[in-house]
């Protein structure tokens, strides 16, 4: 049962981390996991990818746009709701097919008025198409046990999550010839928005897909009194309500006894983004034109999709369902934020759960979403690179800003590259007061992350187009960026990166943070080989770049060869994390955290717990030993692994999974295994933070996602593919006996199995190039259609 | 009566205040202004000037030696005391006169046990002698209007004022033939600590010199019953009583109604940091020696010793009491502190008045206290300067300690040089927990500042000796130091000084403080020429400098030329106080105040109100256009005043006399009066800062002393010498017809005279040479003994 995903009964407490952790979504939108007769209270919310609105002085964020799939159920007058304070429903169940993202949810309550422990059962189902990205398809059906009449409320309402709207302005509902439809414009930038739903009777015969039982319906279209109803009591009859922010139907329908009754809901979304010219046009046409095809066949080509979404990356584990549900999970919380359709689209930090970080894009994107979008589905990969380039300008306006050459990349990236980061980003919690915090205008390791997966996927692909169409401006720019950022020490006769801020948020503005340098020296020469390749496939904007630069390729090679990089020290392996790191009080964490005052206050910024001593947020000098492996041996790995690990808080949801790639890359998969599963598990138990304050921060974690994935396949599996060759070096966990998945890499795909001593690489018979591959000394070549297998006696560390 | 600080009536709450107001010192020893019968509670201090200790983990702070001045009268069995919550004193008077440093009080007590309204009263006098530095002499009288039996209790208390004492091990009280003794080691490097004490009736006819009426007194020799105690009432008898942290004497004495009784202490302080060998007995031996020579011949040679400061120092002003009575208090102040005795020492940031700011020297010394004695006692200035020549290794290890070549000086300089500053300086209100502030580490400007004083000292005296002693060497070490320190920018071909703390502490870790970066490049100018006037005096020390180095002048040299110094913009004049300075909020000061939570918050540090608003604890860009006044035009100055006052918080002492003499500089008395009378009054009004959270931080103020004579000197009479001619420019307030100085540079001695129209120069005629004095286009030459005269219409503005 590792495909879905329930919980059973009603915990109000629970609201909000259902809401992240039954959430639908196809790139366009995600759905949180609301109830579908929740409001704003619940945090209901439809948040659209890209669309980004300022109210008054507050900061910006994404739109929730209103809710189409609204539906509330009175029974004898009384509203059905999980809310009301007296009774507990007699049975309630939501779960989350992620095989093929649909949602569902059935209640049984009470029925009002009933002296015989009557009942009224309400079954849900939802699914964001992954096949037409406007689209949001529902099935309604009610049962009641008693004959009755109910009143179904059900249409779009505007009344959704906001953290710092409204956001839309002038919403207006209207009934447009039996579909309903509910617009607004966008507050700061007039941005039209428009929801529209088109319902109809469910037809005949008609099943709810899944494991519920069938739910027998009883009617025809939309709006018409279909003949079939004449079999049922009457009177029925539809009203359209229209208010200030909403635009509703009610149903009245008198029940039978044991008579299910079952309707589909086909609700649009489009905005002033879209193509397709009139929003709100565009939303009932393609509303009317999903209710037209009818909800079976919309699912059906729906879970198509979704079929090949899993044919493609599905991580299968063999010998541990726990692990096996929740790097699923992980799968599908990727794939259900996906902007496959845009270039123009990356991945926010909380994904498309909300507006939580303003729904802005930080490096998490390039260094824990990416790889499995590389190694699995380049196409994604190169349209959350693509985003970099189309927000190349927002990364000059911003180095602009701070004196700098070059593009500095916003540490919290909208759509135009400008970063909707402030400079005080927490609230103390003695005073109350806005704290400064050093990440808009320190963490300046952003700019080289961004070319660093630029070039990322040009040695996964092979793909230069990217780089022609902006990739090697974009790392030059970086580079330039860094060259103007960096100092050179005359003393020392070396180049320096001064007062940053590196993935240890807890310590801002240090000097030679060790991996901000060693990216900064990776990003330099990334700009030297993207600009040679350009210079060889168009010499002509090769010029162009140079000619309006003062800085020189000759003096970013001078750069790169003279930087500073701080080095694992000669006796104790361990790279200092930054200039004097050493000196910091170095303490337990369990002392620092028994020196909390409060529950919630930060262990950054001015006065933070952490800030003068040895306690890190989240991997820093590891991260640098995951990504730059080849460089650092064992021991090394191994001892700052051992010296950094008790010091971390993993304030950060970026953390675990890195511990787990470098455990595993020294082959201590028992060191591993708890950081994998709690990364992996993040989003299902939501046990990461989820207030600042009174502040919401919780939502999906992308990159926590990500890093499961990473932790499966480039940790566990242990492979790593540097453009030429796949290497492999597994460390599986003790219960695992196997793990198999796809890969998709110099658009040859491939499909391996990983066993403690076997590892067997089955290359696609429609490959067209054959690749190398590796474990320890054996090298072998697969070429189209081709197995390649290798086997070792007993797994050894190399 | 500008020579006479006096209060009438006991107000306990200015206990405190009053300790620093009526204190007493000889450069050796500063003694609180506390009463003779005061302990511990009331912050009895007497401080030893360099004697420094280490009591457990505790930070290291001066000693306060015993107080041997300790005295307390019983009558009829009751003591006699201010601070007896019942009954007001009948009269309670306590002065200072500041002309001979002689401190006085008396207080008249209501007769214990007295029915008709009997009084004592009770008269003591002290003087830390000028001439004879180890020694505290006193005189006490009583008088009782009834006949009675008195106790007086009179010798050596340890039971002192200490911050983080006990200091003093092993304290042993001995009464040795007549004389008392008292000693102990310090805990740290168990340093031995002696107080003696001799003892005597007062001669016949002896009067208390000063205000009050003379008081007959009747008896002899110490210890010894005296011929005349035969007419006396008996009996009387002394006894000496030792406890664990005291030695005294109890003398019984049956007074005779109106008859007056007087007694003088001669107490010495010997430690094992003084020549003499045991402690115990030279003091022993100093203080009988004393009491030999007798009380009114001590006085005598203090006071002359006093006379001749004067002479060398007073500033007369015409026309204004009160300011004449606040300069000359402030220059009392310094001559108490002054250490004419030893090149070891300096002076403190609260002088000699407690233990407060851990005793140590700031660059309080150099940029606020030196110019007074570079103008009227050079061979006190080269003291405090040789001081730094004597530290240099303290400095260099500091320098190493951070990774830095060269000397990086103290920004808490004890007696080595080590810097005693902690990382943790103020503690936060809201936590209470200590709060990291980057004074130590950061505060770079400090070797500058130092660097600075020993070339004024050459260029005011023309002695080099200084240069050849080792200051040649301490700005060689400073410009090493910087070069270490600064970086170059690549991009904008200029070294810059990054992330320091200017003297504005409110905005820690900035880049390019415009201050520092001037005093490094006039840090590094000086090195050289420094190192030139080595090379060409002394050629095998100055090879031996640059055969330790690898850093070589050229380089020097090459980092002066291209130095960023922040420049006046062109069209505002403004300076930047540092990179990005304009940035942060602009916001009125009282608006900034509006925003505290609790008084005592502090408004620097990691969150701190005012680091992210433009609002400075002290002058920093106004400090800059003081120092290098002749490097910036009327126009900047103005414009820089006018744009930093407002936003100056004053949250330093340091900081009202720059903008009062800027403010003089440009013309602007009335801008300058309100400011010069804020630091010339500040210990004597007790307004300025006394506690942070429950930590004493009050004391003297010397920086401000030093700032009020450079006010009114170099301010108002607008005197600058510059190694070569003295310019005159002068901007007296509306009040002063004149202003009347000595002078003595270039080791020639010279009277000034100053009125709003014209400046007169008199040459003494024991000088040898002349010297060239400037008054806008006048120029004139006086040679030994002559006059010169400038006069001018009207006061212009160059």
């Amino acid at each position: 049962m590792s495909w879905i995903v329930q919980e059973n009964g009603f915990d109000r407490r629970r609201i909000t981390a259902n809401g992240n952790k039954f959430m639908i979504g196809n790139g366009y939108m995600g759905y949180r996991g609301t109830l579908e007769e929740f409001g704003r209270a619940e945090l209901t919310a439809v948040t659209l990818a890209g669309l980004y609105d300022r109210a008054g002085d507050q900061w910006r964020e994404p739109i929730n746009a209103p809710n189409g799939m609204f539906t509330q159920i009175y029974c004898r007058g009384e509203l059905l709701s999980l809310l009301a304070s007296e009774g507990e429903p007699l049975e309630h169940i939501q779960e989350l097919d992620i095989r093929h993202a649909v949602h569902r949810r059935r209640t049984v309550y009470r029925m009002p008025g009933s002296a015989d422990g009557g009942q009224v059962t309400v079954s849900m189902e939802r699914f964001c198409s992954a096949k037409r990205l406007h689209l949001l398809a529902g099935r309604v059906s009610v049962q009641c046990s008693e004959d009755c009449e109910l009143l179904i409320r059900t249409g779009i309402d505007g009344d959704v999550w906001d953290i710092n709207g409204p956001h839309l302005a002038g919403l207006a509902g209207a009934d447009a010839e039996g579909s309903l439809l509910l617009t607004g414009r966008t507050q700061e930038l007039q941005v039209p928005v428009a929801v529209a739903e088109a319902w109809a009777w469910a037809s005949a015969g008609e099943t709810i897909a899944g494991g519920w039982r069938a739910i027998e319906a009883a009617v025809g279209a939309a709006g018409e009194m279909p003949a079939e109803m004449n079999e049922l009591p009457l009177p029925w009859k539809t009203e359209t309500k229209v208010g200030a922010d909403f635009v509703f139907r009610e149903i009245r329908l008198r029940c039978k006894a044991g008579e299910t009754y079952t309707f589909h809901k086909f609700t649009a979304v489009f905005t002033g983004l879209d193509e397709g010219g009139d929003a709100g046009e565009a939303a009932l046409k393609y509303s009317r034109e999903a209710a037209a095809l009818g909800y079976e066949a919309l699912l059906k080509e729906h879970a198509e999709s979704w079929e090949r979404k899993w044919e493609r990356s599905d991580v299968v584990i063999h010998g541990d369902g726990e692990a096996q549900a929740a790097l699923r999970y992980s799968l599908y919380q990727l794939h259900i934020i996906s902007p496959g359709h845009s270039e123009k689209l990356s991945i926010p930090a909380r994904g498309l759960s909300g507006q939580v970080y303003k729904g802005a894009v930080f490096w998490d994107t390039e260094m824990f979403m990416l790889p499995f979008y590389l190694h699995t589905q380049p196409e994604i990969a190169r349209n959350l690179l693509m985003y970099r380039v189309h927000t190349l300008d927002g990364a000059r306006r911003k180095a602009a800003e701070y004196g700098y050459e070059g593009a500095f990349y916003a540490w919290e990236s909208q759509e135009t590259g400008d970063d909707a980061c402030t400079l005080f980003n927490v609230n103390d919690v003695f005073t109350g007061r806005p704290m400064r915090t050093y990440f808009r205008d320190k963490q300046v390791h952003i700019s080289a992350d961004v070319a660093y997966g630029i070039w990322q996927y040009y040695l996964f692909t092979g793909d230069g187009s990217l780089l022609l169409e902006g990739g090697a401006e974009v790392a030059w720019e970086c580079a330039r960026f860094y060259y103007s950022y960096a100092y050179f020490n005359p003393g020392k006769q070396r180049y320096e990166i001064l007062d940053v801020t590196g993935p240890d948020e807890y310590h801002e503005r240090v000097h030679n943070n060790a991996f901000t340098n060693a990216m900064v020296k990776k990003c330099l020469s990334i700009a030297l080989e993207a600009m040679a390749y350009l210079q060889e496939k168009q010499p002509w904007q090769y010029e162009a770049l140079l000619s309006g630069s003062t800085v020189k390729p000759e003096q970013l090679r001078e750069m790169h060869d003279r930087l500073y990089v701080p080095q694992p020290a000669a006796d104790s392996r361990l790279i200092e994390q930054f200039d004097r790191y050493y000196m910091l009080e170095d303490l337990p964490l369990a002392e620092l955290q028994s020196r909390m005052l409060n529950p919630h206050e930060y262990l950054g910024g001015g006065n933070g717990l952490a800030t003068t001593t040895q306690i890190l947020k989240q991997a820093d000098v590891v991260l640098l030993l995951h990504l730059f492996s080849e460089g650092y041996d064992r021991d090394t790995k191994r001892a700052n692994w051992e010296y950094y690990e008790p010091r971390t808080e993993h304030g950060s949801s970026l953390s675990s999974c890195i511990y787990a790639l470098v455990a595993a890359d020294i082959g201590i998969p028992d060191w591993a295994y708890p950081y994998f599963m709690r990364t992996a598990t993040i989003d299902l138990t939501g046990d990461s933070k989820q207030y600042v304050g009174d502040l919401y921060i919780g939502g999906t974690h992308p990159a926590a996602n990500g890093g499961a994935w990473m932790a499966a396949v480039l940790g566990f599996a242990g492979l790593r593919f540097d453009g030429g060759t796949v290497r492999f070096r597994p460390s599986l966990p003790g219960e695992w006996q196997g793990v198999e998945f796809p890969l998709c890499l110099r658009n040859q795909s491939f499909r391996i199995q990983v066993a403690p001593s076997k590892v067997t690489v089955q290359a696609h018979a429609d490959n067209v190039r054959g690749l190398q591959f590796q474990w320890g000394e054996q090298i072998g070549f697969a070429g189209p259609g081709e197995t390649v297998s290798f086997t070792c006696e007993s797994t050894s560390l190399s």
